[in-house]
């Protein structure tokens, strides 16, 4: 058997059934905008990981090989720079079929994309999703930053593998952090070629999506709940607080058209942003 | 239609048979503990409410049948005075067919429990609970409080009612709070006759039941989530951060014997505390 086979997941076809209806079609071309799915696991607490960089196993292995068919159905797949930073992630699909996991050629395989602002995530030929380029296993990332002029070494190291920096204007908060428009980058990632691209995290990435300005380009949502508490302190997705027009707090966001399917000893949310 | 009919709630037989293996059973006698069901109802982001006393619908028509059906199946409901205070709670049920509700006396219905340890519940005539109590549709609260000898305009009211004040040793945090001994406490409720309490909220009672030292007293979890975020600032259950042997943060309260159940927009948790 070889690595890659002995690396690849199973996921069933009757699993798949369930989660047809929140996919993107596979034959209807995006025009302007990628079709967009957020997809995240978090803890009955709402909790992404004990803390940022805690390798924290929430979900069972069944939860795991979904992660990796949702990523099978999507051209792109889209982290923040603190899980780049946090996880060294693979950011590929090990779903057994795919490119890499018994098939040649890269089919099946999403493109990563990273949001890195500043171009600080200091990633080289070992981290791991440089590896898994070199062995056929998946593609190299795009890293959308707010910077015209990216750092030339990793620009090199990025190119020499077929990713590539992306410049994207980007406006700045009044505390000195990079705003993401997130209307904007998805049209860029449409321009560059992908019809779909699945959000999967970090906390800043997903809470920053749910805000109103940014929450009706979600096409899709795909939440896996374990029954278990991670307690304070954790990596939360809560988005910011909103306010009716009294000034009275309302809900952040609702979903509707929503479905729940018992997953192992996990649950499945599937459903849409409610506007 | 009378006033009592008209406010009843109906909860289907198809709905109740889910709930069974998750309630006390009904001809068990229970010795030293009572049966200890904790529930509530959070959104995803696992806030009670979007404010400590606001309001918050947060799950359907459904799931507050469901409560009252829980409640009709418990001796005992059980709150903090945060959320006595916070929402002048009736505290009774409402299920077609139990007393007050289709049906002449108590029967069916739980007794109110509040923990208040420094009897700071400004209750009075017009309190939501002592209506009911008139109406013949409740029973009056007991309420468990630190104070050896409570305010005797407060104690000779609630005991018009039927309703008393139950004194018990606590201890004092370094914050100068009241720690709750949820041992002592179930111990004294199970001796002043009640075989089972449904433990209701809010925030603070859950967290604080659901530490180490007593989340095995917990015979039964009956979560329910609704499909939407309330946005940061609200009224969380997350139970304080644990740490493992080695300093490491580890998850703070696992479920076993898990079972997930579809109910109208929202989904039930059924579980049992893990150890």
């Amino acid at each position: 058997m070889s690595l890659a086979t002995r690396d690849a997941l199973e996921f069933p076809d009757s699993d798949r059934v369930f989660l047809e209806p929140h996919l993107p079609a596979q034959d209807t071309p995006q025009i302007d905008m990628p079709f967009t799915t957020l997809t995240f696991a978090t803890s009955l607490d709402s909790s992404l990981a004990l803390s940022p960089g805690a390798r924290t196993v929430l979900s069972g292995p069944q939860s795991k090989a979904m992660t990796h068919y949702l990523r099978s159905r999507h051209d792109g797949i889209l982290i923040g720079v603190g899980t780049a930073l946090a996880d060294d992630p693979g950011l590929n699909c090990r779903i057994s079929g795919v490119g890499g996991y018994g098939k040649d050629g890269l089919d099946g395989q999403p493109r990563p994309v990273v949001i890195d602002s500043t171009a600080r995530w200091d990633f080289s030929e070992d981290s791991k999703l440089f590896q898994l380029c070199r062995q056929g296993r998946g593609r190299a990332p795009w890293i959308i930053t707010a910077l015209a002029e990216p750092p030339a070494e990793k620009k090199a190291l990025l190119e020499r593998y077929g990713g590539k920096f992306i410049s994207l204007q980007m406006k700045i908060a009044e505390n000195g952090k990079y705003i993401i428009d997130w209307k904007a980058l998805l049209v860029t990632l449409r321009t560059n070629g992908l019809q779909s691209v699945m959000i999967e995290g970090g906390g800043q990435v997903i809470n920053s999506l749910l805000a109103p300005a940014s929450m009706s380009l979600i096409d899709s949502v795909i939440v896996t709940i374990a029954p278990t508490w991670l307690g304070r302190g954790g990596v939360v997705v809560s988005p910011d607080r909103r306010f009716d027009e009294g000034g009275n707090p309302m809900s952040a966001a609702r979903l509707k058209n929503v479905k729940w399917y018992p997953f192992g000893e996990d649950v499945v949310l599937c459903g849409q942003i409610k506007n």
